[in-house]
């Protein structure tokens, strides 16, 4: 078939033909930009390596450093002429290098593939998301020790089913999150240490005939130790993926608060005021604060998990060791990161400017008999009830109270005893929302010497 | 908490503080740009009802029509400068217009809402992509036509588990993918006639007061009708979800075909000839070709299942109406709308420029026994033996040709009536990978005639 | 190496060896079992078109047609039983008709292969779900028009965000979930017409040189046409993924309406009241509901498009034909099937029984200045002001309401007028929420006269 | 309405109305019985912890922790009774604990709940997979170390693209798995560190007053320690999806070398041959040979990952602290762990009953001048040229050897300095596969020396 019949029968947004289709799905310069930084310190590192072990000379190498300079300052000064032609980042930089150093250039190659390379590049990359993943995580945590020190002893309706169960405390509700993010910068920990290892030496995919000393790149870039298997080392994704994994929980996570501020800051609820640096207001209802920042924070988690069910879907059941299939990990990682970051600053933001609305938090806690479970741990405590019986008499002192339009703490104590005659005086004691959450002293539990514990703990883990 | 105080709790890439935070996450003119023409042909719409139901003058209209089609000219020519500080298309359209035109621009809004105007440039711009991957499968599918015509007669190997199981002809395969992206089709015309029902004029969630005319903006902008319930229309993001359904069914098709190819254009396969144009070479092994727009095209599945994934997970669990969430879902449209037309297009090349090698084929083809099936049907079919004796009797047939390192044709008549005597001559016939292809007459069988009535079939319904 | 030591080897739970692991990934007759019906229906077609054809004779078929429906009595009386040496349903049916019947057995299985018998099982069951899916979906429609009907004037919140935006009405937002589901009414009905071709003759992948009527048991089984390719026939599974591409939409529905139904029921809401049938209590609170079924029918699009994962995950880059990865299609099939059923007759259970609590519903929706809009679009319509305008008057207006601790109505014609001079006494006719959604009569909107038509148009639809 | 009347609206197949459906979805016991050795062992401690803090009677706790014994010798005998209508197995064992030792099993739940129960329960399930997961990925290990070992230096073609790139060895191919099962491993031990936090005595939500002592009970289960907030003990499902996200990618992992092992078992590849116990055969085909349990373990990424997207769905937005969704936690774990376990067991098997074909596999590395890369970097190492001229030197040998039909070893040294002057005969020595192999000695290359080095790194490891 001639080129002519096959151009017109693809038609429509591709009119220009073949090759400029396959330049649209077969370069990557378009977005592997991004780690130029990444790909330079690699290629000086390996360059640095080369001569150490007699591979280049000397003066090659220092002139390939040099240069590789140059061309960073470039990139980073917007001087750089990026070309799609050159296809990636890694021929972008090595073409640029040639102009300007000539020769030794065609040297920088030796003994590594653009199939290590690239797998150093991205982990380098990859890495440093970690970092700041774990830097937005302890800032959420710091703004959520300082709402939990103010409201370590301001009462709320602590949820089951969206429904009132007990009364907590508001910083025990903030330090809940803290432990969920805590699991998140462990995780990212994890995943650091895991992926730690220097792929730069593995070459296309067998290693090499040349005398390269591996472990000097890696610690020259900051890894552990080299990896130890060249066919896995340029087929692996899993730093990537775990990457995805970690940013999900953690989306998920903010989604799960996010979801709580939006209720939170309804008319119903109204438990917290947004600031309006986080919410939009309405041209023509001007006492209207739609939690904009929430709404967005809720979603991230879908664009996030998305891209990790991408770069699964593209690593199943890829033979080793390379496959050009593996090019389309880079854009689901940038984009994932770049909203968990956005996400993390966003919720930092709001977490610190908000204002609990106290009242209406202590108002909710109060109502519903949110006690009840209080005066039955009361009555197996003091009166020896079994568990199973002292609930049966609080279920009938509630009936008793609802039926009498007035909560728990409003029966006398004769109505009390109506129910069970070993009811004393002292049950009074257990029954406001104050004394519950001071009674609920159990590790971790909410009350508020507890919850003191609990933030001064992570006040020193984060020293 | 002062400002201060909080920026240096964020740290990081936001320094810049909320507002930078904020505008980062809650604008959306970075991405919706690409709806503008959308957005001007709803707004040019909803301004010629408006003055034809008297809502505002017909100078007023005019004006504001006028107005917005000089927004169009300098958006397509390059000229128009967008503002993130005016957050969305919408906005930036209607402050240029205010520029242009003065006072009428504040009336083209009356009746209507961000929320219902959103939907509806959403919904034109979906529908423009289904009709786009409509003519991307048929282009396609006529590059599939063309070498299932070619080659309607050319035996290969038909695999199952990667086996070879019968013979089956080059036309027969191709016509396979041929009926996959016939249903994909029609799934994208469904989709499109489900969704070509018009939100303008749902404002924000309620309808309006005015006395609009939504079965006249509903006809000026190709829609069907306009929506039945105004809450619905602007909650509503089915038409994306599904858009993206079919995209990703598609794209699971691609990359069956995809994978066959990488495969067939393995040393060990050799089936195939990718073109130069689709695949890479190596500056150091120039018979090698590489694949790349195959494996490319495979990977493909993984982003656009991925948007799907991402989409479902925000639109989990919203309330009505308009919740912020919803702003996530353009970019995942818009990306796995380019990389499904990229896809098509790029395999639509492939397919036109590719050569299928007859001889490796054939020679594949009519190795492993391929015609025992055929052997065992004759032995019902003349012989009258049940279909599970006929089988026992093909495996010992088989045996005994594997015993005598030959294949099925080559063994005598005498060894065939050894194993079981009423074997006559007639069996040769059914022994050929010709023959047994050419035997499979049954509707949508193997035999090239049959493949041939598709073909014209497919053709008819293409005209 | 010997058994004994590879066994040695697995250690833990498959301590049994390679036979029992084997046969614990290769068997299916665990589950598909629940196709026997669709088995015996397909073998019943194929006996009785092998006869019509002169393939087998007629008292071989006849035998054969008789024996299967002993098999089926058997099975559904519960006395058959499943041998998983057996495998799968399609070998235990047979080798059960053997027994009952004898030698004519072992003639059902002529021109035809498992590939296009468990193609066909399993079409006829999803064709079945699709079925179950729109009775299901119905009868939650009909329960939604009867809340609809009740209370097609009950004034409620719009809300976008979770923020009171205007006045609805209790019906219209009924009548935003069945349009919602009559989309996913409308998508079951595409699937199940796109789906309905019948593979059965396509044999092992290649078709057959039988002299079939594949037409005869196409029509026989209730399917419009036969299948027109025998490699896409075995090879394809299109018709699992739309089932649950469509189920999942469906389920994202449901997870909306029961987020809502959770917030309505909480406390702070308290704008329905659940039946105790679908909501569990508390044995010491005994006035606490939790919304349990609301929060399961939430949950169920996780496992629904979970299952839609597995299977594209799975079908991502299988060439064709028929791989055994394919074997795990059903599982998934199966369990999203059962989870959408109970998910949409819990959830017609719960909105047959729930009863809107009125007082609530209309205090919630005249809070918040609710009516703000009514009173911007006032200033357009009769005092001709901009859009843009109209909205700045308002903003001034509420402004000074809530300076008064008042809301939009308990202002004076002074106090409009100390905004802007043109405000006549006819404003106040806008600003109760009654005025206010009988007077969003467009197409769609929420004004009783308008909810009330397309209840009517429903009605007419379901008749 | 009557139930009459919305029962009939239901119809289908839950015409047995409200009860039976709500009891389909909310009772739990038709999966939760697998937790009952880890439900009986966390009621144990908590008895006995009762006891030492005095909160129960000795002789109570006694009869508890006694009676619990007995009812866990009935459960594992299969004489225990599940009963729907208690709804789960905590219900289920506490109700048979009552009939066995009557009052004091009303005692049992004092100072806990449903809630930190459930949770408990199911970490402790969770945690015994995540040991069974290590056992089977060290199974799958050694089984590998044994491939590796025997075959350190049998040479096979590398492959990049599907394409061979380089000669390799086939301990190589298998260690490239080793390393990837060797971070599964570790991902494993690093969630089960993570997640190993007891949850017990975090009661509902809140902690509890009863003065009991969670370190206790959590060293009695083996935790580390407790959990630090109880709202969020009762709220987190981390570890669930921790699990998930590595059992995800260890079968990513397995679905590659499934991918592999299918590829290599097809007629054109015959790389290797599987054992009769892990493949199919076929009645007819003889020599035919399915490689079913590859293919198996190549699908079920699908159902392990798609549970990790269903549990992930489910979490989304979940306000604290327990919801009902959670309870749709289960079923995904405990189908992806057994489809995990599974996957192990039947990998491990076929490793090591499969055979390589030598022969074939150092034909294949040796064809397709696989050697080019050693020539070229010989051309770098001995004649000093730059790594991009010798690549142009390279091919120009290359296209030499094609036109002349032979292979770069064929070529004379006559053919050899025709391109450059300065080629030597040493150059015959890195030309062949096994010397090109043999010279790939940088850390983790492919050089036998290399394998053999990490095969007894990793025997260290694991011993």
């Amino acid at each position: 078939m001639t080129d002519k019949s096959s151009n017109q029968m693809w038609g429509g947004r591709f009119a220009a033909g073949p090759d400029a289709i396959m330049e649209a799905i077969n370069a990557s310069i378009g977005f592997d930009q991004r780690m130029a930084a990444q790909d330079i310190a690699g290629s000086r590192a390996h360059a640095a390596m080369l001569a150490a072990t007699g591979i280049v000379s000397d003066s090659d190498a220092s002139a390939i450093r040099e240069g590789l300079l140059t061309v960073l300052s470039e990139i980073q000064g917007g001087t750089f002429e990026f070309s799609t032609a050159l296809e990636d980042i890694h021929m972008n930089v090595e073409a640029r290098l040639k102009e300007i150093i000539g020769e030794p250039a065609g040297r920088l190659h030796t003994a590594r593939s653009r199939n290590d390379q690239v797998a150093t590049d991205f982990k380098l990359w990859v890495r440093d998301q970690i970092d700041a993943a774990i830097d937005g995580i302890e800032a959420l945590i710091k703004a959520l020790l300082g709402q939990a020190e103010a409201g370590a002893d301001w009462v709320m309706p602590g949820f089951t089913h969206l429904q009132t169960a007990q009364p907590v405390t508001w910083g025990h509700h903030m330090m809940a999150y803290v432990e969920m993010l805590g699991r998140d910068m462990s995780r990212f920990r994890d995943a650091r240490a895991r992926m730690n290892e220097c792929p730069l030496g593995s070459a296309a995919l067998a290693g090499t005939s040349f005398p390269i000393d591996r472990h000097m790149t890696a610690t020259a870039l900051g890894f552990d130790r080299p990896t130890a298997n060249s066919l896995d080392a340029v087929a692996d994704r899993d730093f990537a993926l775990e990457f995805l994994s970690c940013a999900s929980i953690c989306a998920m996570h903010l989604s799960r608060f996010a979801e709580e501020l939006v209720i939170w800051s309804s008319a119903q609820f109204r438990f917290v005021a947004m600031s309006d640096k986080w919410s939009t207001g309405s041209s023509i209802m001007p006492q209207k604060r739609n939690p904009d920042a929430a709404e967005l924070i809720r979603a991230k988690i879908g664009r996030i998990f998305g891209a990790n069910v991408a770069l699964m879907t593209v690593m199943k059941g890829l033979p080793l060791a390379y496959s050009k299939d593996m090019q389309e990990d880079k854009e689901q990682v940038f984009d994932a990161a770049d909203n968990l970051m956005l996400a993390l600053a966003a919720m930092t933001g709001m977490v610190s400017d908000m204002t609990a609305r106290r009242e209406n938090l202590a108002a909710a806690a109060g109502s519903g008999f949110s006690t009840a479970t209080d005066l039955a741990d009361w009555l197996v405590r003091e009166l020896n009830l079994p568990f199973r019986d002292a609930h049966h008499v609080t279920g009938s002192l509630v009936a008793l109270a609802e039926s009498k339009g007035c909560d728990l703490p409003d029966l006398t104590l004769q109505d009390m005893q109506s129910v069970h005659a070993g009811i004393t005086d002292a049950v009074f004691g257990v029954l406001g929302v104050d004394n519950s959450v001071a009674s609920r002293m159990s590790y971790g539990g909410t009350a508020p010497a507890q919850v003191r514990d609990q933030i001064a703990r992570w006040k020193d883990v984060l020293k």
